[in-house]
């Protein structure tokens, strides 16, 4: 596959916002909330937001809602289907790129 | 290093788009001229022009121009520094992940 096909048929993670949102997840202990995930990767709330939409209706990303207390919280965790893609565009990614170098 | 830091420090590769050229004209035997990039690429003209300019700015590639006949024909080459450049993204981007997967 030429890297255009590759770059542009993975285009989930090619981006790179969203690749940086899936890293950050994936490389997470613990669930994290929108909040935290703000202020690790410098978005707007609407942009993280829409991505993270994209990300959940793709399954990379699994949405929890729940309660502190009273106060609503939801987190994001990386699903086995998301690491899955993240080590097969990595595979994709140096496969191309070796074979360029 | 966390990935936004990452990711956003080495935007000149991390944008997909930029990235798909940059692994296009790596792999590439010959100079590629501006035409074959763009029917590669799948850009428009104005937008394939000013990420060459972002990349040849930066020393990843190299535009070479010259005639074909009487008709000026400008090509364009990886440089050293592209190859470098790259091969250390894909490094960057391999310790990034493997410590998240």
């Amino acid at each position: 596959m030429n890297p255009h096909d590759f770059l542009a048929s993975n285009s989930l993670l090619s981006e790179r916002v969203r690749l940086s949102i899936m890293a950050t997840v994936a490389a997470a202990d613990e669930p994290m909330d929108f909040n935290a995930l703000l202020a690790a990767l410098d978005l707007s709330k609407g942009n993280l937001s829409s991505h993270m939409r994209k990300l959940e209706d793709a399954g990379l990303v699994e949405v929890r809602k729940g309660f502190v207390g009273r106060k609503p919280r939801t987190v994001y965790v990386c699903t086995e289907l998301g690491r899955t893609e993240l080590r097969s565009y990595l595979e994709g990614l140096e496969a191309l790129l070796k074979a360029a170098l």
